[in-house]
């Protein structure tokens, strides 16, 4: 065994660490983390129904209605009936809302890059490669 | 910016699928999650009070209690009053409870070790040098 502590208990004050660090990055830009992560989901293309937004980006339905409302209210999504089901609605990110997730992941990852800057250059990419790979992973194959 | 996701919505389902594994590898050495911690942080010495411990290991000062109860009736632990204040209490871990510890641990990384030999030996070495390195960086530092 390898002298070192386990991954989780080194990764879970990192990414605490890093969530503040996003909340501190979307406040200039008006966009709550729930908020933050509907654009992102939304700029991967449409999703039909509330409940299927809720569930790919694992939030609770109650939970993410007034994140809509606030996001349909700034103009950053729309909600309008599905023409091929009208009683469902199809949430759509708008231009306004695309330009501003990316004005924000923009200043997200500039802050990350500074932080990986701390990094070894080859380090620095090694984790990226070995970050993507491994959170790509199958929930299954990692709990094993 | 480079084109990719960023580094908290990768790991933070990395880190849900690692703190099941533990759960998972912990279940038949008898401790929970609280337990586990508690033993790693009085393997490093014994801690004088509750109060200290609990914040040591982030955790609610009431949440530990049950968790302190437990260990001790399985021989885990120890609570003593203090020779320096007899008021105080001095958590210890028993030498049962430090080979428990090593025991799960070990079951732990070698589940880790069998995930991250997904990944080419020269990422998976750079990988945990910089998660090393990171997760040593103060908050502060992190969040910009």
């Amino acid at each position: 065994m390898t002298d070192r502590r386990d991954l989780a208990a080194m990764l879970h004050p990192l990414l605490r660490s890093l969530i503040a660090a996003e909340l501190r990055v979307l406040q200039p830009h008006g966009i709550s983390m729930w908020g933050y992560i509907v654009l992102l989901a939304l700029d991967d293309g449409p999703v039909r129904t509330q409940a299927n937004l809720a569930e790919a980006i694992g939030a609770d339905k109650t939970r993410i209605i007034a994140t809509l409302d606030e996001l349909q209210r700034d103009g950053l999504i729309s909600r309008v009936p599905d023409p091929a089901d009208r009683r469902a609605r199809l949430l759509s990110i708008t231009q306004e809302g695309s330009d501003r997730r990316r004005a924000a992941q923009a200043d997200i990852q500039a802050n990350e890059e500074r932080i990986l800057a701390t990094l070894p250059g080859e380090d620095r990419q090694a984790f990226l490669r070995a970050v993507q790979a491994l959170s790509a992973l199958p929930h299954e194959d990692i709990v094993g």
